[in-house]
């Protein structure tokens, strides 16, 4: 396909550099606009070696605000990107709403050259649809995505490579993997195209640049990202008006979940008693350390996320677990009402940043799963972001488990009267005081609501691969314990 | 002085497990309050090998609320981390007012073992003086700090490695170079002695732990513990009550400032013709790109601080910077009032994590000034704060210059007459109307207590190695182009 390019292609010398400033201009207005309607922008600058992605750039930001956009340039990995799902360097890059973001290189160049030979089929066609999911994720989330491909052809790249030697000022940029890639501009060629193939799609889709003339190359860039920025800020507007809901809801073919008890059949009065839960807990408390060291050395990566009705013991459940970890080793994650900055990116974007190195424990207090919650329940978010969020939830879940993360997600589970009865000790004791808000109260009174769309959590989330737990916790030592075999047991089995 | 440690002091085994208890008990107690008072604790944990530091710990935190600390691993710095000054990693794992870091090794061990061999006499005093900074500006700051030292002798330490490699589960955690440090106690100990030496102060204080036998290491580090906190809680009730500020005003003796004018002094008519301008900044363009070209493979750092009235074209000034630059190699870093995360850590804590990396270019669109102009002239922090601040930038500007930043503040300066006609011009036009706010309005107003800061500020902090330049501004011409030939002067200089 890229053969097929007409790159005979260029526009004429003359009058360019009105033409150029023109451009450039608009696209300065438009910054403006879509950084008021709070539109983000993601732009991926693909292309051969010396195909000019820099000084694309260069003149896309040439009279933009600098307080608005960022420059991200994608070397391969670093030892430390390893340690996460690959995908996370460019979760973490998002730009906040209304700001824009330019990949110098992206997770593209990432599979298609830094890590294409390393990869066997099986996980290439994984990571194209992890690509798929992340690139969905943001546009149904109101990113505008423009993915440009600049194409030059084997002569025209030697030609550069070459003039690019000839200056003392630049002869460093070119490096021996330049020559080597040139070399084989033929397999990469081929990589290239299978890249394109996969990943061009509605939404996301490619924009191939002949550039063997810049100016013309220029001249296509600019057209479609004005193009693309106009059309966004139609969208935007008209959606203002109707307030019509965005993103679709996708079935998720792929994604199998599992049946679970709804909460009102689960049988809540278990008992154990204290010296069996002592001589337990020091039981666990060993093999858990023991397990831990274990899947330290395996890096192998640990997911534990804690839901629950409020007082139903989530932070004393975490602490009897940690109390045993080797603190170098695990990080908790209290999870409060996102601040100003998470709420101006996607909802999934705060949990990507706190996610544990290989090898590592994380345990969530409170997850990801607020959103088809507390901000479905409060209104925090329109009914299309919450339907859409279990998808979402499931694609993120499956990601890091085939990054090989082992995920358990709890619910503990606590009927009316006992919830009322802690909310009454809690009050009346001085030093537990803090621990209870008139939120709580008013979270209470919306228990049947709540109730619903719990059931409805568990039953759509519970996956192989992230299942969910009811954890009875009327007691809690019955249920500290009952949470602490499940991790053992899933760990055991990992090894 | 290690050395005249009683090293056989011991506790009995008898009670053990009660005394610990009750320890941990008061540890979680004092946890609560502090959390509350928003005293924030840092607890350094250092030692020889296998001297016992992550079993503390494990101690330390048995009990303790996991919302409210996180435990620091301190390996030798990664590739990364050396593209920045060696203490921003230190300074990004502050923690947040009320909460708890404990560092399992630290910048001490960096210095001592990590990098010790690598270092020049010279260096080494340097760094000595960099960790007093920092642990001066927290404890100032309302930090608590603790440092711990475990000792143990050498007999002892061989008795624990070999104690480790014996067993199946811990044999992995002894390596070579626990062995290489053993078998070179002698040198290690002199290293420690010294460091210790260098850095016991006032508030920062070394505890050096005869840890041969474990029960006494943890009594008296559990009971050094309780007791700062003890105090420091006293301390900040106290405080609350008469509002006493904290810290002191530390006189620079080391940092020599050099005259500057006073803003009343400095003659505004400065002009600059269209075509000259159009002449010169195209000149100044290509010199910039060039010579910011080999800072970059010199990876020498850039940081360039823009502070200036309202109006006086802070942003179209570094817009004509940055519009020359390969957008790959330098940041704008826009300057907002502090996020609550950001108010809850010491004022210098977010321009740590804003540096440029090494041949990278930092543009700041605001600074760290805002400490002694604004915060200070709306009442945003104490006057022991912002007092301090003077110092504390300039120590802060010193660091950057011993790491080899090119450092270069300018303020823009204009007259009243210039910022009402450029105000009423952005009242009138629809599209510059988002630049002008209420808040400007009302600065315009302290116009004179802005001035009057603004001279004491410039006069305290004009460093050799991290100079002021008044630009003057009514034509915006000239303060470009004047910017713009200093930027390339101190460039060439440094080349």
């Amino acid at each position: 396909m890229l053969n097929d390019l007409n790159m005979k292609q260029r526009m004429d010398k003359e009058h360019w550099e009105a033409v150029r400033e023109e451009l450039q201009n608009k696209l300065t207005v438009l910054q403006q606009r879509i950084y008021k309607l709070k539109i983000p922008v993601v732009i991926v600058m693909e292309g051969w070696g010396a195909s000019g992605k820099g000084g694309m750039i260069s003149r896309l930001i040439y009279n933009l605000d600098p307080r608005h956009f960022s420059v991200y340039s994608i070397d391969p990995p670093s030892p430390d990107d390893k340690r996460y799902p690959w995908m996370r360097r460019f979760w973490m890059k998002l730009p906040t709403y209304g700001d824009m973001a330019i990949f110098d290189r992206s997770w593209y160049q990432e599979l298609a050259v830094y890590e294409a030979g390393k990869l066997n089929a099986h996980e290439m066609a994984r990571r194209y649809n992890q690509i798929e999911d992340f690139e969905r994720q943001i546009t149904d989330d109101g990113y505008v995505l423009l993915k440009f491909f600049l194409h030059i052809t084997k002569g025209e790249q030697k030609r550069r490579l070459k003039t690019l030697e000839s200056k003392k000022e630049t002869r460093w940029r070119v490096t021996k993997a330049d020559w080597m890639h040139h070399e084989q501009y033929g397999k990469y060629l081929q990589r290239f195209e299978e890249m394109i193939e996969q990943t061009d799609r509605m939404g996301a889709k490619w924009t191939l640049i002949e550039a063997n003339n810049k100016r013309f190359a220029t001249y296509k860039v600019f057209s479609t990202v004005i193009n693309a920025l106009n059309q966004a800020i139609e969208a935007k507007e008209a959606l203002a008006e109707q307030n019509r809901p965005t993103g679709q809801i996708r079935t998720s073919a792929d994604i199998v979940t599992q049946p679970i008890k709804r909460l009102r059949e689960v049988e809540l009065n278990c008992e154990l008693d204290e010296q069996t839960y002592k001589t337990e807990l020091a039981e666990c408390k060993r093999k858990l350390f023991l397990l831990h060291n274990r899947l330290y050395q395996k890096k192998i990566p640990v997911i534990l996320a804690f839901e629950g009705w409020d007082a139903a013991g989530k932070g004393g459940n975490i602490k009897r677990i940690t109390q045993g970890l080797d603190p170098r080793g695990y990080e908790v994650i209290p999870v409060a009402a996102p601040s100003t900055l998470e709420k101006n990116h996607p909802h999934l974007w705060r949990f990507w940043n706190a996610l544990p190195r290989d090898g590592h424990i994380a345990v969530f207090d409170r997850t990801w799963y607020g959103r088809v919650m507390v901000e479905h329940i409060e209104g925090f978010c329109t009914q299309a972001q919450w339907e859409r969020a279990y998808d979402e939830i499931n694609r993120f879940e499956k990601q890091l488990s085939q990054w090989g993360a082992i995920i358990l997600k709890f619910w503990l589970h606590i009927d009316k009267e006992e919830q009322l009865k802690r909310f009454q000790v809690r009050q009346n004791t001085p030093e537990k005081q803090y621990k209870i808000t008139d939120e709580d109260w008013r979270n209470r009174e919306k228990w049947d609501e709540y109730e619903k769309a719990v059931d409805e959590m568990l039953a759509r989330t519970n996956t192989r691969q992230a299942p969910w737990m009811i954890i009875e916790s009327n007691n809690k030592r019955f249920a500290r314990i009952k949470t602490q075999k499940a991790i053992i047991q899933a760990m055991e089995d990992r090894l």
